[in-house]
């Protein structure tokens, strides 16, 4: 049921083909830029046609591997098919899709794992090496060749311009009425000839709604009508609602303090349920015409949206379940004034997010006792998803929020641990650290005062006892009284966790 | 040999009193803010005084200890004097004082290590408390009561503002010339008022020469004489050279490749005998026109600026040995049109520095396989200096280059190591890593890539085959195989350096 009035530019319809006929403009070795964003506006078929003809190439005995760069995280028709394959090299920035993460940590692929801010400046800078081919979704092509973004932009302008050669997917699936909603900006340039980005409001718009292609570049289009991998979110459950409800009450003790503006500051969030249930948790608090700027719009932004509790959101993609989609489908109209989708360069660009005074609101695999967080890497060497936007915002936020279940696996990992098993985000980055037991503010504090605190405020009463005991051991035989450790034993709950599978 | 000339604003000649005096302006319990930045333009009257005073309080059987805010490192008079009465109950936000890190590291004196382009910003944001006294070194006051910065500007521009009380060194040994040197720019707010800051060029100036004071807020005038603490450099030896050799030859290179213009990009340099060496490099090394955006004006850049090779320089401070000093106080008319220094919120400001794309020049205590890099705990938990402005270069420069010898202590440190005891710079933030053996280009690469060339390019002889061979084992027996670790050993390079003393 795909929709060829989509493709409103005469002198492109000759391009259009079928998704195998288009896959054989992707050759071995070469590197294709994909677009996609958290499970949004990648590209459905090219990418399953390739996996094909690879699966093919491979039973008769001929290497046939692409290096794939994305937005971030894609669906199981891109990332998934071709990792089943065993079709990509190398990928970069961000992945979620379990057989990729799979095949990353059995140490079959190579995955370099990026800020999202970086992707397109250093695609720009040109030691990743040239981009082949740019396989990006869109919902419409104009009369004048410009395209209608989907419902992610992620790194698609820099893609559509870098390439040698562009693919496009016309999806008609994707509502029509999404033209406008983006804000495509092109005064990016690499140094000496950068200039400030002119954005100083979440509502500002720099740019303009469709994207750029060279049609001589343009090699096929493909004709699709497929849905975007849109995940229902679990419930939040008490666990969850607990941790809102500690954010919620430090955000109106800021405002309270005169430390935040009653409208608060733009707000940032992660995608998942505790990330939902604070959102949920807003619809109730006393702050209106909040604001949003972050990299994705997911379910509790959509209701706060309908309330008006929140004035707008700017994002770079959705990431919705299939009954927000639905919503969202229904009523785009109404959204589409309310909602700026932007290229993750300017979503997650240091600049823009220190100017506008983020609130970062991420989640993480563990803390440390000194506020150290690790938000990628299980056990320090098995990699999860990627470090995506979360470094990009907590470094630049105005307040910096990582939050967490207390433990995992049932209990039998603790979210906090002596020492991270790997770092993300240094302590220098990390002010506030939530769990369902307490909201550990640690600004201003040195580390032993940090450690105190979040040994108090945070940890699962099961393992504050031994954190408490270990600190007060390292405050005696350490090295140094800093950040007093003991590094015969500080990576040890994490070795009794791989031998054991608890860390008790 | 004071100069009262200096104080050129009568109604302020009343203010005019001993450091004794002044010295009672300040409370036990509050916080005070001074001026200082790597060991320049610190206040040398009254922060002795002030420990004069403790002192006896504290032979009275009373206590008094006062929280201490600087631009960075400041020099004897002010950290030594403090810390040596134990006068100083936190400190924030960099050190390099060897009484007040010996205080640190026995736990006896709290300390809070922040980017230092996030100083100011913090102290405006509330949550820190109030900034009681400011003491700031000053060159001279002008007929309108105006402020002629000294050789460092670091927080001063916000202590004035922030401050109830301000104590006010006007040090005539500091050369009158430096009028017209400085940039204070007074566009920052507060989010959501916030706006670009409007810097396009190294060389440009966005503000006026002088600092504002409120005069109902100056409780007190002290006339000083008395020079930096401006300390001799060890001369750059053989392993520096090397050091220098490998970066430049990498600069060459990516010249040569269309990726660095030919007059590269502005450069910053952290402080010491290898980033002299690099800049005394530079002296015969095919660049010219180059600038420099970086937080100090060190030695090396003024034998660069002499030349012309670099044709100027932006910085916060100077940090220059007497010789050079002696040359920048005979010359200073000549280099005040080369030099430009600006609060450090906006030297360090990382809205700046990305948008120049700075090639950033790190020193580091020690990085792991994966190129994490640690540049403050020494055996992760004894604070050496403190982050200072690395991270707000590393993660927002062109290129990031961390450098160091490949051992310590006489080849009985490895600065490779297995896993970082302490992380400042997580792998994203660290492109280049360079040792007097090679340069690991990292740019691109997956973790277990970035172990093959570090171990490869980086490590000590004496130390390659043992983590070669940590390498191999992880990759057979660790967790996951993304970053392949193994827990039980990760970390014992660094036990066994606290236990015998040595690394092997």
């Amino acid at each position: 049921m795909t929709d060829s009035n989509r493709i409103a530019c005469n002198r492109l319809r000759s391009k259009v083909m079928s998704a195998d006929d288009a896959a054989r403009f992707i050759e071995s070795g070469t590197t294709v830029g994909m677009s996609g964003f958290t499970g949004s506006g990648y590209p459905k078929a090219v990418p399953v046609a390739l996996a094909t003809r690879i699966d093919a190439e491979h039973d008769a005995g001929r290497p046939f591997r692409v290096r794939v760069w994305t937005g971030a995280s894609t669906g199981p028709e891109l990332d998934g098919a071709l990792a089943k394959v065993d079709a990509i090299e190398f990928r970069l920035p961000y992945n979620s899709d379990p057989t990729v993460r799979d095949k990353i940590n059995r140490g079959q692929m190579e995955y370099f794992d990026m800020h999202l801010s970086q992707v397109a400046p250093v695609a720009w800078q040109g030691f990743l090496g040239p981009l082949d081919t740019a396989v990006v979704e869109i919902t419409a092509i104009r009369p004048d060749g410009s395209l209608v973004p989907s419902t992610s932009v992620g790194n698609n302008k820099t893609w559509l311009e870098r390439a040698s050669k562009v693919i496009l997917e016309v999806n008609s699936w994707q509502n029509a009425a999404l033209e406008g909603m983006h804000d495509i900006y092109y005064g990016t340039a690499l140094p000496p000839h950068r200039s400030p980005i002119p954005l100083i409001r979440p509502d500002g718009r720099i740019g303009q709604p469709t994207l750029r292609v060279d049609p001589d570049k343009i090699v096929a289009i493909v004709e699709t009508h497929a849905p975007d991998r849109n995940l229902p979110f679990s419930q939040p459950d008490e666990v969850a609602y607990a941790i809102a409800g500690h954010i919620i009450e430090f955000l109106q003790h800021e405002v309270k303090k005169g430390r935040l503006p009653h409208e608060l500051l733009p707000l940032q969030s992660g995608v998942g349920n505790i990330p939902n249930a604070v959102l949920k948790g807003l619809l109730d608090a006393p702050f209106e015409n909040m604001t949003s700027y972050t990299e994705v719009v997911q379910d509790g932004m959509l209701d706060l949206l309908e309330t008006g509790k929140l004035r707008m959101a700017s994002a770079t993609a959705f990431s919705l379940s299939p009954d927000a989609a639905e919503k969202l489908n229904a009523n785009l109209e109404r959204f589409r004034n309310k909602i700026i989708l932007r290229p993750q360069e300017i979503s997650n660009h240091p600049e823009v997010i220190r100017r506008l005074g983020c609130i970062a609101m991420n989640g993480l695999i563990e803390a440390d006792i000194y506020g150290n967080v690790n938000s990628t890497h299980v056990m320090g060497s098995r990699i999860q998803n990627g470090i995506g936007g979360s470094g990009d915002f907590a470094r630049n936020a105005y307040v910096s929020i990582f939050m967490t279940p207390s433990t995992a696996k049932g209990g039998k990992i603790s979210a906090i641990v002596p020492q991270c098993s790997h770092v993300d985000h240094i302590n220098q980055d990390v002010q506030v650290i939530v769990t369902e037991y307490g909201l550990a503010d640690l600004r201003g504090l040195s580390p032993k005062q940090r450690a105190e605190t979040i040994i108090a405020k945070c940890a699962h009463p099961d393992y504050r006892p031994a954190l408490a005991d270990y600190f007060k051991r390292a405050r005696e035989h350490s090295y140094g009284q800093h950040a007093p450790a003991l590094l015969t034993e500080s990576l040890s709950w994490h070795q009794r966790f791989i031998e054991t599978g608890s860390m008790k």
